[in-house]
């Protein structure tokens, strides 16, 4: 079994490593398994240079059948339909075309531990980091500039050039992560961007195959996994099925005329996303939002169209099998034909049962941002995205919590009844809570560089309902307004041999980084001890002047969590106020002290406690 | 037929008016009919000044079966509880007790009309005006105070004493109001209120066979009733089971120690309605909110009593029969036990299948205010009630239209947004809206007295979903801030004899109330011809720039309405902009001036539009 593995990999390693390599005729997908639930498979040949006849396509393997051979609108593009028996061989499949040599499609053994080693689902036991990977850290500046790409910058002068961080960076900095207390790591896509400008982000792709090589290919990209899996922690990927860079081969010489959603003049998504469950909305309203594009830079797919659902659905499990990813994050998820969306999330979650996925959903209301996941709303059509990314508990929770006094609706009592709000979700503790993102301002800056204020928001994201996650530079007090975004995408200090200042360790943090690293830290690994933390359940208290409680509990463990908003300090008897969890004879251990006191607690004006009943 | 509708009337007339009078013994409810549905009736009899003894209770009458007798904790209390057979003849039954003389109990044939003359459901078709009875018309001076009850105040100059005015008021202003377009009643409850002080509003009942003899008592409202449904309009009660005065009957000398909610020491009830739905809510604080008193002078009635919830269940069918009941208003739904509440509707639905209820949900956010009629919603508890007042649609809806500058979450981007959030609302058309109440700041002060801003809102309230409501005053610019709440409970000038002006006439009205007058008349006779408004579907569109533009439709009648909130006047070819509704060669008449134009059309800054299509 241990011999398969490693041919597995030295396989898969070609496999990866070909992929950038000028080829006569690209496939997708590169390769194939054996045993997958989505046996059938739609191979889709692509020749630059050269028309497809049917008639000389070719595949002959003993258990793969082919059902159908189609040239496409575009002739240089056909598609093979295959069927995959389970009893089939790994091998080299050979396709043969043009009378011309053929070429490689190779049928592997599937990766070992599905569910256990990979795609092992992301859930409230992890502690998520988003990073970009050029702006985190440089590991290998051998690739800091690849010939003949569009984007031949390099200057970490400029916002929205390459500043050179890649994925062995990122490995690099596993123990630092891992010490931290992160559990999981999520980048900002890291597919091949072949784009003139703004290639930092990674969400203008333009070939699925291929990993950037600036963030060193795919290679690299298996050795992050294969280095992140081994330490015990899981890899996220961030997906972008709604669109593509407008440099992607299928664009630059589309397959056929539907491919892309097409308008007779350049139209717009709305980002409205109420178009979609607003039982008034107008058709060519709802038309818009899906089906308009992004940015202008990046056309819209149109998923409707089975090739572009398959060269889709094909490519999320390939990957997943491919790099063995463990959480699936999707881009923008709100513009994509939602229809196409519950079929790629089914076949993930036929071939992948322990993975788990989240979506983007930029919205205002847990009506609306719960229509995107798995809900408890009787409307005709049902979403089966697990969770969301959980931009109410942001905007109509710890922001408001932190910037505005408690009024009867304002502040905590946002933070209150938006979690009240979550009897809409099929399952709240799948939700993914930020303090921000690549796309939001720092919540450092957004709360006016207020470090206490800053301190209760982490206290509150470690021990919250849901995914927490954090945000690369979070707990160096990044800060930054994205207006625009550039600015909150600044590089984490000490990623680059040439920084002077080295923020992943102790002595290049000031005092107050310090003091919010440790913070984090202490929580996050405190956290992984706390069964109640992670899966317990959650009670919450009317918020009353400012002072917001919850608990987490099961049956061994009973944590109290306050937030003290408020501007004055506070001595609570605990079993008086919350009777429900705490009796007069309880003792609390105060976790970041490790004092034990009675139910009698002091909690300072602006701070967040947090003590373990006993 | 006719004949028996006038004995019928009489008896009611006797029934009505003795209720008042100084008895030995009471008896709740007062009388009972032959036929209907709740025929197993709990007879409540209360002697004050002397104990009952069960074995000496009697009652005997054809068709009337004695299930239980039994004299409660305090024996001042006795329950008789029966069955009435179907085919019992309507007449006077006795019940005697200790050896006295009997009391009449009758036993009355139906009121004729259940659905059709009474009874008949508030819908999308009516428009709804709320008053409060003791300010808005003084019809009988011989009733402005009445010897024996605690409130001997009649001062108009002080907004807490009473006023004078009564339901004759009303009677004499009914065809003013169907003139205005109005064709449904709804006044704050005109149960006896013999409490010390602020007896103005009603909602502190003490006596719920009584109708406050200073607003004419029952026979005024007999009377009223007959008035209102003699014109073809509709009346709506006012309903109070969560509390009742602390001078009601059964707090002076309660049934039981569990007839109210006891509490240690005085407690009051969170107002937080979250703790219902909120799956995270402690046991203690859901307990605090139904249980908890309204405020001290307002007990809160324990409707998990058996003998209470009939009491209450009773009183409701009785008033509907008795007085000819449309449609129920329930006070402070959410602080009443809603299993009880759910019994309570669901009773009143099966002797009234036409009724109509709606609840007051002063809550903030859709998912709470659904939570508590119809919804959408898969939860543990599902409430029967059918619809209840959008304070969604106001606070979150024209409040801020109007208010606030558009943004992407702010101004009419709120009013759309929560209208999409409709979803989760089984029937969004039978909800109430309104822009204020006896409770709210008057809706002409909130928008800081723009009279251009007023007009769009009333041309909103009366064209939008749902069941539009106006209050007293809102056609001649009433206003006042209700902090404290006097000051938005003002006399309607001209309701006095002694009043130098008469708002009621159009000479009373100043050129700018009159415009408002005349606005909301033209919208709500228009209205009254057209089936899109009252019942048509509903169509929006994403607002642009401050403007927002809906539709509402059938199969006959396209209506286009838009609200241009911004501060420029717009131009808009509506068949390019709205092209799931207008066509090119569609003209438009405008409503207010039955202009026809094209589809390219002028809507001056802040102004509300209206138009038919052609």
């Amino acid at each position: 079994m241990k011999r398969i593995y490693i041919i597995l990999f030295v396989l898969l390693f070609i496999v990866g490593s070909t992929s950038l390599m000028a080829q006569q005729v690209r496939v997708f997908p590169s390769n194939w398994w054996v045993g997958m639930k989505w046996n059938n498979v739609q191979i889709l040949l692509y020749n630059k240079s050269e028309n497809f006849v049917a008639a000389n396509i070719k595949l002959k393997y003993p258990g793969v059948v082919v059902k159908k051979v189609t040239v496409l609108e575009n002739p240089h593009y056909a598609s093979i339909d295959v069927t995959i028996a389970t009893n089939t061989k790994p091998g080299n499949v050979i396709i043969k075309y043009n009378n011309k040599e053929g070429i490689n499609w190779p049928i592997l053994q599937r990766r070992a531990g599905n569910g256990k080693q990979f795609a092992q689902g992301v859930t409230s036991n992890d502690l998520v980091y988003l990073l970009m990977p050029d702006r985190f850290s440089n590991g290998d500046t051998t690739n800091d500039k690849i010939a003949g790409l569009l984007d031949q910058s390099l200057n970490r002068d400029s916002m929205y050039l390459r500043h050179g961080g890649d994925l062995q960076g990122v490995i690099n900095k596993l123990d630092y992560l891992k010490d931290l207390g992160v559990t999981t790591v999520w980048m900002t896509p890291i597919l091949l961007n072949d784009m003139p400008s703004r290639t930092e982000h990674g969400y203008a792709i333009t070939d699925h195959y291929t990993v950037d090589p600036r963030l060193g290919g795919n290679s690299a990209y298996l050795k992050l996994s294969a280095a992140i899996h081994a330490k015990g922690m899981k890899l996220i990927q961030d997906a972008v099925y709604n669109h593509v860079g407008i440099k992607h081969i299928t664009v630059i010489d589309p397959p056929m005329k539907s491919w892309l959603h097409q308008w007779p003049q350049y139209t717009q998504t709305t980002y409205r996303e109420q178009v979609l469950f607003d039982a008034y909305a107008a058709a060519s309203e709802t038309k818009k939002l899906s089906d308009g594009w992004f940015v202008p830079s990046m056309p819209d797919l149109n998923q409707s169209n089975p090739y572009v659902a398959n060269f889709l659905i094909q490519h999320a499990l390939w990957s997943v099998e491919n790099f063995g990813i463990d959480g699936w994050r999707i881009d923008t998820y709100i513009y994509n034909d939602l229809a196409f969306m519950n079929t790629c999330n089914k076949a993930l979650l036929a071939d992948f049962p322990s993975i788990t996925m989240f979506g983007e959903t930029w919205v205002h209301g847990v009506v609306n941002q719960s229509y995107f996941c798995e809900n408890n709303m009787n409307t005709k059509f049902k979403s089966n995205l697990q969770n969301t990314t959980d931009f109410q508990q942001l905007f109509y929770g710890i922001q408001a919590a932190l910037n505005e006094k408690q009024g009867w609706t304002e502040g905590v009592s946002k933070l209150y009844n938006t979690t009240a709000q979550d009897i809409l979700y099929k399952n709240p503790m799948g939700q993914v809570i930020f303090l921000d993102n690549h796309d939001l301002s720092r919540f450092f800056s957004v709360i006016n560089e207020d470090v206490a204020k800053y301190k209760m928001a982490l206290g509150w994201l470690l021990t919250f309902r849901g995914i927490p996650q954090l945000y690369y530079g979070n707990e160096i007090l990044m800060k930054g307004f994205s207006n625009p975004d550039g600015l909150v995408r600044s590089d984490f200090l000490g990623g680059w041999k040439q920084d002077s200042i080295n923020k992943f360790t102790t002595t290049g943090r000031t005092a107050q980084e310090d003091s919010v690293f440790q913070l984090i830290k202490t929580l996050a690994n405190f956290r992984l001890t706390s069964s109640a933390i992670r899966t317990g359940k959650l009670m919450q208290y009317l918020p009353d002047d400012g002072l917001y409680t919850y608990f987490r509990y099961n049956q061994n463990e009973k944590i109290i969590c306050m937030l003290n908003t408020s501007t004055t300090n506070k001595t609570i008897d605990i079993s008086v106020k919350y009777p429900d969890m705490v009796k007069a004879q309880n003792s609390v251990k105060n976790i970041f002290t490790n004092e034990i006191s009675s139910t009698k607690i002091n909690i300072p004006a602006q701070t967040f406690y947090i003590g373990k009943l006993l």
